[in-house]
């Protein structure tokens, strides 16, 4: 019997008409231990009413996704988006989440200036510590596939994130989210992640197709794809990581058109013979 | 007057329709005073005619584009590989362009492991040196964007382009194509240029559009995404990098719908103004 005692599954894996209910049904019916939820789907739900059915099944948390996007060159606008990372790090809490996934914001097309953009998101984060600190919930910066950059995050890579949190010093509060797809192609990937160690709290799997046709939604189920996700798990595991992997494959042309029961087969599947 | 002295149009920026003749003729209509070329329009044309046409109308070449894809784990196929760039360093030698640019390949499904392909992609560029030093052609190793890893060169960061280059030790004769759109990314792309120094053989501007929608035809014009390509080209020309700078867009939905000439004259403006 293959061990899938760490498998965790990102709402946004299943497509969008799946409801709350549905979803933690499916994954409950599956014997998948650990889910990670979507913002938007919480509040449609309830905050409350969602903490207490994934309570009542059972069902563990592997992360909270996401918030962030607060690296804009407006002042006002900035303070709002750190106002609203504040509330989704409460409703983490809630949730009793272990962390909530941290994504920077791109680069602003009015002043197109990358480093301050970089810089901008280091400083925004570092005011989130301390609330995040209070509720008890991480900060997971997620490095995101530099192809990103401009439309999402500013956070291309594992040493960048390493340096912002080498520049934070608030380890017990910001940690790392290593996800397959954004770091696969980094040549100092292997030192990358070793040097992160510890802050280490959060790895997410899928792969990258060979024939990739969209910058954002068409991500591949582990296994049909390029990447050598088991390599990269044994990099992260050798940090001393022994959380949950969770599979978050957003695939608006394949997977978003099958029925859940089917994708949480085939993730099982797949799980078990090539993560 | 704005400085066009060193302005260079890749032919893949016009339109498919536009012929090598017509190519020719509304750069030199518009006082461009170099091209790079594009290896199946220049067989299409015929080689020694380019060659012809191109000494003729008195066009500069910045560079030939392109050869490589060497990397697969076929050891026939990329002796093959290896055989198709040695004739693409001869029609560069014929052509008198300075420079081919080199693109490594991809990662080949059939084993999924980068750190092989990589190392493979460096072998067979090493086989290749003698025969480029033979015809008086650089070989231009081009870091392409990490979302092209997969599909067309796992050399993906200026970091390992300067790795390449310190283990093979021929500096004469191999040496980086800095492209804005591959690089702008890279939190460490001010180091790698400034390590690259005398290596930098050729320079492509070009500009990630914020709403980009496909990974491989949705460039953009200069001044019309998030890219500070003033930056990007003060960092090279500090390196003592004094030659073409070379707009090279694939545009499917926009510039390849236009006028030659209505594109070559937005080129000017742009590079005047914010290149």
């Amino acid at each position: 019997m293959a061990d899938l005692s760490r498998l965790s599954v990102n709402q946004l894996t299943l497509p969008e008409s799946c409801s709350m209910p549905d979803f933690v049904d499916v994954l409950v019916r599956n014997e998948v231990p650990y889910a990670s939820l979507w913002r938007d789907k919480v509040r449609g739900f309830g905050v409350a009413s969602t903490a207490r059915l994934v309570a009542e099944q059972g069902l563990g948390l592997s992360g909270y996704c996401f918030a962030g996007l607060l690296n804009g060159p407006d002042p006002a606008e900035a303070a709002r988006a750190r106002d609203e990372v504040r509330r989704t790090l409460d409703e983490a809490a809630v949730l009793q989440a272990p962390c909530l996934i941290f994504i920077a914001g791109g680069v602003d097309a009015r002043d197109r200036k990358l480093a301050d953009a970089r810089a901008r998101a280091l400083d925004g984060l570092a005011e989130l510590v301390p609330h995040a600190r209070s509720v008890g919930v991480k900060l997971a910066i997620k490095p995101m596939h530099p192809m990103m950059c401009a439309a999402r995050s500013v956070l291309s890579t594992m040493a960048l994130a390493n340096d912002w949190c080498d520049q934070l010093q608030a380890d017990d509060t910001v940690g790392i989210a290593v996800d397959t797809y954004a770091v696969w192609w980094d040549p100092a990937v292997a030192s990358g992640i070793a040097r992160a160690g510890s802050r280490i709290c959060a790895m997410q799997v899928n792969d990258w197709l060979a024939e990739t046709q969209d910058l954002r939604l068409d991500r591949g189920m582990m296994g049909d794809g390029v990447i050598d996700i088991a390599a990269l798990r044994a990099m992260v595991e050798a940090t001393g990581y022994a959380g949950p992997l969770e599979v978050e494959i957003l695939s608006k042309r394949n997977w978003w058109c099958r029925d859940p029961d089917e994708i949480i087969g085939v993730i099982k599947d797949r799980f078990a013979s090539v993560v």
